[in-house]
């Protein structure tokens, strides 16, 4: 194509994301037509009703259209950018678009969590650009370095706060000793947490991302069925002061460890140091600590979420994409080579918190520390407190496979001396 | 090129990067043939003498040689990365390279923030790719980023730690409580500061990286020339409590903030709240702080030297540069088409904190205020604290010209009433 022709693009979405799009093409329009060496024009826009008030949104309304999948076969498009979500529809529009040789900007991390493979191989057939920013950690420039500035080095652990809605919790349940249902609710009025926050609280979302980032970090297909998934409802008050008294807070993790030719990637609350760089990551934001075998560690943060922010990734994405267009090439294609196994969570190493209400008489501690012998856990670290009928242990284990601290778990729970099992809690960051 | 032939590769310089470099084509040569698509050979090493004892660097002794120049018109060169810094010879040798059309990996700060326009011109001449990730915040992917994943957005700001001898000099009199020599000595000691430290210590170092930043975030070429420089030798243990006493701490910082169409380009020593995340990026940490109009706040951190981190970065760009040459493409070329123009330092918007011993006597406060109100400069907070013969006043100004700023002080050192100036800082970061 000239360089003198637009590149024109289809816009499959006009909600949060979609109208900041469009209002970023528009104020930016200038500087955008400068980096690219050729100007941005909308072809159309597709949304699921027409007639709906836009307010001021600086786009003619002629451009609307319900037909998406008409809209991205015209000849006139050369990207399709989607900002709908959802699985069936936007795998249909992608794929017809990939084939078609139109690349796309999309900011949809189910699909790319569910199928990816499906996209990728699209796009290899139709030597197009695939490019999904967006979909994870929304603004932080986090999926390019991982594709392309950390090639040169071998990721070892991808260890991220990807969900604003869950942090937000958290963070203000160490903050003000608030429970969980409180902390909820008060994100649920500021708007950080949705009227179901099901996706979020669940894990399913970081699961999503979890699945996308250890993809790229291991040069492996991972979907979010291969993620193992608890989410944060369970972190008491409780769970939350005694990670305080251990110097910790608690967090909801999205991690993704290699070992050997094997690979972890499991979304679930734990304890981290208060002097890790994650522990500080407060509100709604998003941070990614990525550790290597070369660069050491090194940690992105920034907004996780929002319509702007959001946006800002997808118009980054648009610049590469245009300019690969104008210039007849292609970004890196999907890298794959690598097809690390997914270990099971049962395989993963990782280490217990766990507190117990046992009963205060000689020998506990022995039959205790038996169980865990048993299982061939090793223990860190053991807090005695307690008076005569309410006796406490706090145990902090070294790293085992998850299945071995399960059944420890589960074998402490049938002891007579054990009362009850207060809370368990995985323990990452090198916690002590 | 046929995608079965290795791509080629000079290199300029065995010193610690260098040799790191060599360690990792060869660890992960599997990795980097299957991300690449061919492999990578080395076609040569330039080296200022031949014959040291290079231990077990896994390289062929025959490789290495003294002539840089003939290494680089080989026929057989397709990529040329130079990690061995100074600007005159470096400059030859890269432009004669990006003329020719091989592509340049450089770790050359220096070089750069002089004269980038000169090489970023030859690479264009020569159609040839120019990558220079390492030199700045050595293994954090950031100038990528910058280059690429925040073209849809505005940039209005960048402020960085990006010298690691400085932050761990800070850092360690945050802590301690120790004055500049002795942190100074101990950054020695432990091999984190040179035995001339005069380009990180006054802040050369960070010129350089701040110019690099700055031309990158605003599309516009910025020199070091073009960079104000304060160093941190004049930080005392007494600056430091203070700053602590605002809940403050004091950093050496790399600032780029664009107003309007202009720019103003600066490394100083200034104090920032500790709530601010780049307050908590200790020892010889770097972090970078990127500010925009959509994506809002985001962080950049990890490790900004050492030989192992920056020959990751390195590796990324040859693994880019590899790329690009198979497929017979080029990265983004150079954006400068915004041309802002740079703010000399009087014309910054900055805020001061000053701490001034004063005579203890009625309406010195009156008079010290109306210096201020002289210069336009408007007062955020005052403390007054001491004795008869020791009275004490520290002011924290609102934002305002640095010149306005720079008079002020000038005027209250020659009054009567005010004994010595204690410290004149400036304060970024929001702190109050």
């Amino acid at each position: 194509m000239s360089p003198t022709r637009p590149v024109r693009l289809a816009l499959l979405g006009c909600g949060t994301v979609g109208t900041e799009v469009v209002r970023l093409l528009h104020e930016q329009a200038d500087d955008l037509t400068a980096r690219i060496g050729a100007p941005l024009e909308i072809a159309g826009i597709a949304v699921r009703r027409l007639g709906r008030d836009r307010g001021d949104l600086p786009v003619d309304p002629s451009l609307f259209t319900t037909d998406a999948l008409g809209l991205i076969k015209r000849d006139d498009v050369d990207l399709v950018v989607e900002v709908v979500g959802g699985i069936e529809s936007a795998r249909t529009w992608l794929v017809e678009g990939l084939r078609a040789g139109k690349s796309v900007v999309t900011a949809n991390k189910a699909l790319l969590a569910e199928d990816g493979g499906t996209l990728h191989d699209a796009a290899a057939e139709g030597n197009a650009d695939l490019y999904y920013e967006a979909s994870v950690a929304g603004a932080i420039p986090l999926l390019r370095p991982l594709r392309e500035s950390l090639h040169g080095d071998r990721v070892t652990a991808v260890t991220g706060i990807v969900n604003g809605t869950t942090n937000f919790i958290l963070s203000s349940m160490a903050t003000t000793g608030a429970g969980f249902n409180e902390a909820l609710e008060e994100a649920t009025e500021l708007g950080y947490a949705e009227a179901d926050p099901t996706a979020d609280v669940e894990g399913f979302d970081a699961a999503a991302k979890a699945a996308i980032l250890a993809s790229l970090a291991f040069h492996t297909r991972v979907t979010a069925a291969d993620v193992f998934r608890e989410g944060m409802t369970g972190v008491t008050a409780g769970d939350m002061a005694s990670a305080k008294e251990m110097g910790c807070t608690i967090k909801l993790l999205c991690i993704a460890q290699r070992r050997d030719d094997t690979v972890s990637v499991r979304v679930h609350p734990a304890m981290i140091p208060l002097s890790h760089p994650l522990a500080g990551v407060g509100d709604a934001f998003n941070a990614v600590f990525v550790e290597t075998e070369a660069a050491g560690p090194l940690m992105f943060y920034g907004r996780g979420a929002g319509g702007r922010p959001t946006a800002s990734a997808v118009l980054g994405d648009i610049v590469a994409a245009a300019r690969n267009k104008l210039s007849g090439t292609r970004a890196p294609s999907e890298s794959n080579y690598a097809k690390l196994r997914v270990r099971p969570i049962g395989e993963s190493l990782t280490r217990y918190h766990i507190s117990l209400d046992v009963a205060e008489r000689p020998g506990v501690l022995a039959t205790v520390a038996g169980v865990f012998a048993q299982h061939e856990v090793s223990i860190a670290t053991v807090r005695q407190s307690g008076r005569a009928d309410d006796a406490k242990l706090v145990i902090v284990t070294h790293s085992a496979p998850d299945a071995a601290l399960a059944a420890t778990v589960e074998e402490l729970a049938s002891l007579d001396i054990v009362r009850s099992i207060a809370s368990v809690l995985r323990v990452e960051g090198g916690a002590g």
